[in-house]
């Protein structure tokens, strides 16, 4: 038996968001179909996010268990890649003791959600940003960052549908900042960039905490606020 | 009667092209449909570049003539931009001497076309880039780039198809080069760049070249090889 840890990166825009649900096209429906064709056998898989509909990922972790071992593991990535559609890769594959679990042994995770904070929502940041046309004050979203870092419940940034049952998460660090997002030559679009990096994150708590950062910047009183999916990725999980 | 010029963006993933087609999803047939709404009549647009299906635009141009005064110009971006699709957004409206032809009176052009030299393409370039595993030899592609500018007959980099009869061109500039596109954070992804800047281009004459860039980055004899067009984006248009 090998527990094999995959690394992934997805473009969510055309997806379901990861977990399975009957008759949609998802991030983890695609790879068990995908890894039952190379394996020849059911795939279960264990992920550190179940990212929602819309939602994109640099590096997300699963982790799966296979009597199969006529697959090398180098060639794991690219044998995958050549069966999946291309807004999902594969960016490494690697063998990992036993007891490796993806969701539960993830340390720290690093999330950034984009916002275009202008008039005119350039398009092709449609699937990348949120466009919040009002001008957003800086200053009063750099302070109310400040206020989410800690170790506490969250679970006032805690949507319904979650399987969430201890609300405590500790967040490191949120930044608040402009920076460019470069694509085509002369062309640098102004973003506000949040970034949040803590042990865990409950069920939609980015787009929550990103909502209550978007209203203290627009000076509005907050009302639980969810922001939509297609300004959020995953950067990162540490194990 | 006055002569109206638009400046206009688009992200062309989801449009087959710019020129009107029967049943299909077009730019024009959008900005057409979007017109008549606002000014009441049947307006014939011209356009400085009918770019190709998957083709974005960051500045294309179009003109038409209105007898309708109901709408002052200033206000006329907002009010198309809230008929239009989100993939298409009108940047500026500026009333232009009668004369005055998008397609005729434009005097420079500029594309950028985005390679991603690498195994595995990034999800997020799917629709911005031409994926070219092999390693491109950059010294031999702008060497061929050089070749290729000046005054002369580019009917070699003309697809059939197209309606010019005069294949006599000016290519001021063309530039390889390597940069990165940047959309998240600490996630900086090399591409290469060309840029091509002339008075005019036939028909899939950017696409001709790159292919004919790319072969000699290979080190491949010319086949003429028409590139993939999602890579292409219109820069700027000069009057």
């Amino acid at each position: 038996m090998r527990n094999l840890k995959l690394t992934l990166q997805y473009d969510g825009t055309n997806f379901c968001g990861y977990e399975l649900q009957p008759g949609k096209r998802t991030i983890r429906g695609e790879l068990e179909q995908a890894l039952r064709k190379l394996f020849g056998e059911e795939i279960k898989l264990i992920s550190s996010s179940r990212t929602d509909s819309g939602v994109h990922a640099l590096q997300n972790v699963v982790n799966f268990k296979t009597e199969n071992k006529s697959v090398p593991i180098p060639k794991i990535p690219k044998a995958l890649n050549g069966l999946l559609p291309d807004d999902i890769r594969i960016i490494e594959a690697k063998k990992v003791k036993d007891s490796f679990n993806a969701r539960y042994d993830a340390k720290k995770k690093t999330y950034e959600y984009l916002i275009y904070n202008g008039e005119i929502l350039p398009p092709v940041l449609l699937n990348l940003a949120w466009h919040v046309k009002p001008k957003l004050d800086l200053a009063k979203m750099k302070k109310k960052a400040k206020t989410l870092v800690g170790t506490r419940d969250f679970s006032s940034f805690c949507a319904a549908g979650g399987d969430d049952t201890n609300f405590v998460r500790t967040l490191y660090k949120v930044s608040v900042k402009k920076k460019f997002v470069t694509i085509w030559e002369g062309y640098n679009l102004s973003v506000i960039s949040y970034k949040f990096t803590g042990n865990g994150f409950l069920y939609k708590m980015v787009r929550l905490m990103v909502g209550a950062l978007v209203e203290a910047g627009l000076n509005q009183k907050p009302r639980r606020f969810c922001a939509p999916p297609q300004g959020l990725c995953l950067l990162k999980v540490a194990y």
